[in-house]
């Protein structure tokens, strides 16, 4: 991998990286294809990292279709798949240095998961390290993740840009996850209700209210109401900053993460209130 | 700096970083002397990082003297002198985002200067990014920040050499500090027993002792028995690991960490044992 970069950088190419834990779904695809458009060698990264699972979470169990994956990346036109093991990227058994990700993997998720956040942080680090990135692309589903990365790259002077993708939705609106695959149809259709939720506050919001919790309460009925979804946190809160608002204004994040049966997911929409 | 090292990097020269605090002694000549001979590209930089000083140690009256290190290190080749201002390596005030050291960074000095390696951690990681340094370079008077920092780059996967430079001693065996400067005559005088109790542990072993306990006590009684040498630590350690070892057998590390006076000073010898 290394040599494929230095290669590329001799020979004045940019390198962009794509860095996931795989089973692509049609996000993927879309951002894979973007950074393609913005990168001359492109390389997409599949590294279910056991650093950023607690221990009753899902390690086990998420989903590992290499060879299907390897083939939507080529279509996608994926320069280099880089697949490393675990003990490639933890020769020493568990991770003993550590990227703190600071106060903002605190919040939100990292409240609920503790850890999670330095697990993201270390192995990205170590991804864009051994890529030798110039930049990388990260989707908007997980927006508390970009934005941690963007301040470790900046926190720790990394040479590098973080872009960052739109979230790729289903014609229903739910956000694509590789975690969908762990639904039933029933769970799916009661998933929906997150995306519905967040649209719902957007709406309260552009109709003119400007108090959060009057906002934030109303959405949430509608999460609630199905039986089903058990909501682990819905707040509004900077985009900038991930603190809760008590008045909606400026660049907002209406964030919500929730379990359906025994899978947990985020969703989450961005606006600008004046 | 950026910049610089865009350049060479495009012209196909190599970058070499020694990162120093500044207050350039002996030591700090000689090691930038010989990265120059190893690097097309040499920076230095003078940095006296916060981080990695505690709430009663020296880094108000850390001394500081940019003048007359400028001119030192321009008569020992070295091609830029890079020196950020504190708020230009920790805008945000405290480092939120932090480089953990890992277990290596818990002994010896970690064990008494609490957060400390965690601070040059992340500094070193922040100054290899913005050198873009193909190797840096550092010296064996601080050989626990050495192989931390060794084994930072190796777990974070920098792609940067780590080169050390045996410690440069006056000829009467003091090791060069830039904090000798603290000492009075007198103290400077006690001082010396550092250096003479490490050297009585190297020789007894070479006399064939392999009890470490022995070796340490015999060797220990030298450096207390001048009044005014207060011992914070005196082991027989493995040099890979830093553990302290009951038998003294293969690459191993005597170190010493005591306060003479007001000033706290670090020596060690490394030896290979059968």
């Amino acid at each position: 991998m290394r040599e494929v970069s230095a290669v590329a950088r001799a020979t004045g190419r940019t390198v962009g990286l794509v860095p996931t834990m795989g089973a692509f779904h049609r996000g993927h695809v879309e951002l894979m294809t973007a950074a393609g458009r913005q990168s001359d060698v492109l390389v997409t990264t599949i590294f279910v990292n056991p650093l950023q699972f607690g221990p009753d979470e899902d390690y086990d169990r998420y989903p590992r279709q290499l060879e299907a994956d390897a083939e939507v990346a080529a279509g996608c036109g994926v320069d280099y798949l880089f697949c490393p093991a675990v003990a490639e990227m933890y020769p020493a058994g568990a991770a003993d240095v550590l990227v703190k990700a600071g106060h903002l993997g605190d919040l939100l998720c990292g409240a609920r998961r503790p850890g999670h956040f330095n697990g993201v942080a270390t192995v990205v680090v170590k991804l864009l390290n051994i890529v030798a990135a110039d930049a990388a692309f990260f989707g908007c589903k997980d927006y508390q993740q970009l934005l941690i990365i963007r301040n470790v790259a900046d926190a720790l002077d990394m040479n590098v840009e973080i872009h960052d993708f739109e979230t790729v939705r289903d014609s229903d609106g739910l956000a694509l996850s590789s975690r969908n695959l762990y639904l039933t149809d029933e769970e799916r259709a009661r998933a929906l209700n997150i995306y519905k939720a967040l649209c719902l506050a957007s709406d309260i919001i552009i109709g003119g209210e400007r108090d959060a919790e009057i906002v934030r309460r109303k959405a949430r009925e509608v999460v609630e109401h199905e039986h089903g979804v058990d909501v682990e946190y819905f707040v509004i809160c900077s985009a900038l900053t991930l603190r809760e608002l008590a008045h909606v204004r400026g660049s907002i994040l209406i964030a919500c993460a929730a379990r359906v049966g025994a899978t947990r997911l985020i969703d989450n929409v961005r606006m600008s209130v004046e």
